[in-house]
């Protein structure tokens, strides 16, 4: 095993930004793709509505018909058919002809406004109009709302109902989306259990696997917990090469023990190649990128906000990138809620929340599972920074 | 069919607060439980962490041993044992004894703080200590990250990977949360057909089938899209008779004409009871709200932005109720962007999009599709108002 030394985070990022990943595309129904990212721009293939259609119930007329239409000498039209919603329209209106039409019907040939039941009187076969009619009233014309060949949605749009509901009614029933990347979970330490397992002395619960796996999921990633390695190479190196064989990206969280990162280091080195080994940041130190057969594997530290922590910094874009939701702003800046100290020569994420506008620190350590459950995200004190002080301005970067 | 008049909007959520739905609970695996909803407050079951923990490696000692250590008279204790994390401590430390000890292990039984590696001198079967330890240095207290008996979550939080992770660290491998209600969508109207077939002259596609699906999954609700009914009694009666047996609430969506309102109160009469037929609101007259065996039926405008309006004033508050959310708050003041126009003796609901910290009101008419796209909810115009002044404060309900 190459021993590698602590790197600053921007290395780290650079070398996460080489690795031979892409953004792939799959198409699904459109029935399934609420919540999934645009691969590509959308234009409507059609003009909605498709047709001139009637917005009133009433007559549909040539409004030229109708220009000398008054209380004192109301104009008579023929009432020559019906159309309704749904029906194709085999009507042509003739010069003093009328339709009877309902809401959403298409206009005959010839018809350019609708008049409203309650502007006119029928009788019989014919309409008597009192009032003139412009060209358009009552009518919305094809394409009026969405012009075929109109960009509809951008590369890159996360579908809401909004979207979902726009690409129907253009008339999509597929939509490219990015695929989801898929992401092993694992931990490891002897001393975690899984929850609904019994704890004995001296073991405590994992809390990483459930966090990550869910972070991975809430960004739009597809997440598998793998379960929960040993300290011992062969429980880890198997659990890394189902990892390896089953997904695109492994993530594992380290252990309290030191022990876990030599073995995870080393089994990376067996199986493929470390290429980070620790990072210039509090917390972060022990975190170790490697890849094997072109995937990316991730030890992150044993605490959770630690781990929540490097997996923001470092997995969450990379994730952010396969899925199209490169641009998203995950970042705000506030004023500190109060003085925070620091140690000078340590570039320091500290855990803060977000409350009454301010960005409050959360000073608990990060091996209180709480100090990530009281926190947003986090912000950065500088190396050379000993103290951050109360109503100073901080970028808040949130948690996944 | 008896013949209801138009009623206030008060009085029709009225109506639907004495539907006789209540929210259920159901209890899902931990790794399901992302996005739910909590049925229960949960209290902390365990101490975390569940033992005195040691938070660096070194030497687990008693504190008192090393008061009188210094640089020029240091204490040497003798070391009688290694624990590491995940061993049940079977040591007891007698006066003058340390054990080794790594993060995250169980401290022995009488020590009280662990020196770190840094700070000592190890030497065989003895560690020489330099200064004095006070009682707690590296050490997690049991409990002191959460209490037993702490309640942790309350009743009505939707769980984020932070709350999953917090409910796994005390050992959840369950959770009770509010089963989703399920829902019934059905589209209605000769001239709309589903997205992916082919548009025939006159025809449109459905919007409101794949808006109201998706909108209720969004709210956290499951919704099964049943298809569309076409006007006739056959038709929209065997849709309503399958919705109402295979979900919770039924909602339809009608198509342009006036008929398949009129179908659809004749089929709730016949099956059940119309209690609401027709609103006081702009959008909103069409609306129907019955109940068949208990179960809510809504039929909804056409007009997509409509449809969705009375979605959001009617159907939505119920389903939130039913799945613990109701505190959420979906609504925000903000200044109206420029004057609006409205008529006076009409209560009537706005497209409006919030942007640049206004509300811009959004004047296509409910036809248009891209009315309820551009928009990001609805503001109140009251019924004796005519104008809304630009800059005016205005409340805006987001939709859904």
């Amino acid at each position: 095993m190459a021993f590698l030394k602590v790197v600053p985070l921007e290395k780290a990022l650079e070398v996460i930004d080489s690795f031979p990943l892409k953004p792939e595309i799959e198409t699904v129904l459109l029935s399934e793709a609420l919540g999934r990212v645009l691969a590509e721009d959308v234009t409507s293939p059609i003009n909605v509505p498709p047709f001139d259609r009637a917005t009133v119930d009433g007559y549909a007329v040539r409004a030229e018909d109708t220009f000398m239409a008054s209380e004192s000498e109301p104009v008579k039209l023929k009432v020559v058919g019906e159309i309704n919603a749904g029906d194709t329209p085999a009507v042509e209106l003739k010069p003093g002809e009328s339709v009877y039409i309902s809401t959403g019907a298409p206009l005959p040939k010839n018809a350019n406004a609708v008049i409203q039941f309650e502007d006119v009187e029928g009788e019989g076969d014919e309409v008597v109009i009192y009032k003139p009619a412009y060209p358009g009233l009552g009518v919305m014309k094809a394409g009026a709302d969405i012009p075929k060949g109109k960009i509809l949605l951008k590369r890159g749009t996360r579908l809401t109902f909004k979207e979902t509901a726009l690409l129907s009614a253009v008339g999509f029933s597929e939509v490219k989306v990015f695929r989801k990347p898929r992401v092993a979970v694992i931990s490891t330490g002897n001393e975690v259990v899984l929850p609904g397992e019994e704890l004995k002395p001296g073991q405590i619960y994992d809390i990483n696997g459930r966090a990550i796996t869910d972070a991975v999921r809430e960004l739009g990633g597809e997440a598998l917990f793998l379960g929960i390695a040993r300290d011992d190479r062969e429980s880890l190196k198997e659990l890394i090469e189902k990892g390896i064989e089953c997904c695109d990206i492994v993530i594992l969280s380290g252990g309290a023990s030191g022990g876990i990162r030599d073995l995870t280091s080393s089994i990376i080195e067996e199986l493929g190649e470390v290429k980070v080994h620790g990072i210039a940041i509090q917390p972060g130190k022990p975190t170790i990128i490697g890849l094997i057969n072109g995937k990316p594997v991730f030890g992150l530290p044993g605490y959770p906000t630690s781990c929540l922590t490097n997996f923001t910094l470092l997995v969450a874009p990379l994730l952010r990138k396969l899925i199209g939701r490169e641009g998203e702003v995950r970042k705000v800046k506030k004023r500190l809620a109060h003085k925070v100290f620091s140690v000078k020569g340590r570039r320091q994420f500290l855990p803060v929340r977000v409350e009454g506008g301010k960005a409050v620190p959360i000073l608990k350590g990060s091996g209180a599972v709480t100090s990530f459950i009281d926190a947003d995200g986090f912000t950065e004190v500088p190396e050379n920074t000993e103290i951050l002080e109360a109503e100073e301005e901080v970028e808040v970067t949130f948690f996944g």
